[in-house]
């Protein structure tokens, strides 16, 4: 019993000593956290919790001292809230929005439409359901230093007194330069982390990803790609949620080195235009198709701050930009245009070396 | 009969100077528009061309020398083409793109849907369709000159062997510091237009502007209104399309000399990052909210440079700013959160004088 006991200490140590860590209090009360800790909906919680806390904290260490993440934590009326962290206008970044959010309620019928187009088959009437979900957008200031945004999320609704729950999300760059090795390392790290779970996972969620950020009316890809899924339920629970768990932990890995590499690249003002005008596809893309945005915006009571800090501090747009052909921005334009498939070209080149 | 001859050289030589004044050919052969002058397709196309040339030309002349419109006139497979104008990077405007369209072919049974929803009774399947409008958007580079928007339209639909027709269009305000003068002068501009046709009009138009140009998720406006209307049909044709123009004739004293007092005002560094603040906003309404920007972007062979001509030259997204209590920056904020009836304001104030 004493071993016992000691050993609950132990653990409630570790616990608190976690929490000094992350960005803010936990949404749901720390007691009900601990109650419920075989939960899924609590596991999610404390994962993205985690994910926020170290991902800030990684990109503090690339920045100056003085510039760290503002911190706000809010909730709603209808139950739950969120974290959004930002920073703002420092010398790596010129704009990094980290976000959890833990919200539950009744979903609206429009909502619930929305669920069954995608092949859900619910009552069309309002249900009650839970969300928890991190996402990120980084947009550093360097043009050599891609945007980075990854997204992952837990839902669940509940009808006819059944729990219907799945998991969701994604990691995708967005260069402004390409750089082929940089584009091959971010996918291989997101191939180990999806392989250890399925093998089928990478190159399914691959190319879901280039399907899903599709600017139609230019006929490109908002970048080069990465990972999306959506209706992630197999093959149980447990086991979805350490896929989800190893996807999350991979953007560490994938991006920082990334970062590290490239922040302190030459660059002048022709490269700063050009980024800026990319800027501007990726706000299109965020406030035109982008589905979270859209679903974000058009909920009533939405805290529109968090859902708009994907956008960039600053975009241009201007009429009839071509970039000159052989040029390196007419280099990045045709990966746009046709996605690689970036792991076969790692394969073809280690086969001749 | 050598009377009648005269007559009709002097016509002809009428005709073929304002063609030259035009930013380019007409999209309809010139023939046919002459062969067929009494019907609306080509009266409401002749004016176009003429709204663009005449308003082109006034906004070149508040521009240095060397600042002209770049000149574009596109066709499309399906049937007509357009015309579009933009002056990029002058030292009075910073991005102004001014098109005009004349667009013929089959209405796909998505937007056929579109009209039905808005109180149309079509059959639901393609249509043949006939749309010609001109369109217009001016971003001026200092913060103290509004940014203008208008747009006046015809639209035909062929359904069961009868021709529907009705024309849509407005013209609005979007200030980066609120002038009230400026906002009176503007209203009574369009008012005048209006009261010449319907009495009744410049209130309609006006409340129907206030309710179109919002911005839901940040409960304000895009700036100070004007008016905007849609499926205008009584009293007949002929007059409407007299109404119609008038209005785009008011653009121009409308606006003009709002630019001429203000773009040599001094600013600074705070005055323009607030500028580029609120042209976010612009972004956000057009890209998230006007249906013209989302029907021209779902609508296959769009021409989607001149849909996005719309969107500013720079903006700038800032995470929770919020300007300072009793700044100007929160003046103008306050009458894009609450509309105000410019019109009132003027009679109390000249009833006290």
């Amino acid at each position: 019993y004493n071993q016992y006991k000691q050993n609950k200490y132990r653990a409630e140590a570790k616990e608190i000593m976690q929490l000094r860590n992350y960005m803010a209090e936990p949404i749901t009360p720390i007691s009900q956290l601990e109650k419920t800790q075989d939960d899924m909906k609590a596991q999610m919680e404390m994962l993205i919790m985690r994910i926020q806390a170290e991902f800030c904290r990684a990109l503090e260490k690339e920045e100056d001292e003085e510039a760290k993440f503002k911190v706000d934590r809010w909730t709603r009326k209808e139950g739950g809230g969120g974290i959004t962290c930002v920073l703002q206008d420092g010398r790596v970044f010129e704009k990094a929005g980290v976000n959890i959010s833990v919200v539950s309620g009744k979903l609206p019928p429009a909502a619930v439409q929305q669920m069954k187009s995608r092949g859900k088959n619910f009552e069309n009437k309002e249900l009650p359901f839970f969300a928890a979900g991190v996402s990120a957008v980084i947009h550093p200031r360097n043009p050599m230093v891609p945007t980075i945004h990854f997204n992952y999320r837990y839902f669940e609704v509940e009808d006819k007194n059944e729990v219907h729950w799945w998991f969701g999300g994604g990691t995708d760059l967005t260069p402004y330069y390409l750089n082929e090795e940089d584009a091959i390392h971010f996918h291989m790290t997101l191939k180990h982390a999806c392989d250890a779970h399925d093998a089928s996972y990478y190159e399914k969620f691959k190319k879901w990803c280039d399907d899903y950020f599709h600017i139609p009316h230019r006929g490109e890809r908002r970048g080069v790609g990465g990972i999306f899924f959506d209706d992630v339920d197999q093959p149980n629970q447990q086991s979805a949620f350490e896929f989800v768990t190893s996807c999350a932990e991979a953007v560490i890995p994938s991006y920082l080195p990334i970062v590290q590499k490239h922040k302190d690249d030459a660059y002048g003002y022709y490269e700063r235009q050009w980024q800026l005008l990319r800027r501007g596809r990726y706000v299109e893309f965020n406030l035109i198709y982008d589905r979270g945005t859209k679903f974000g915006l058009h909920t009533p009571e939405a805290r529109y701050e968090s859902i708009l800090m994907s956008l960039p501090l600053n975009a241009k747009w201007e009429y009839m930009h071509e970039p000159k052909p052989n040029s390196p921005e007419a280099k990045l334009m045709q990966v746009l245009k046709v996605p690689r498939d970036w792991l076969l070209i790692q394969k073809s080149k280690s086969s001749t070396t």
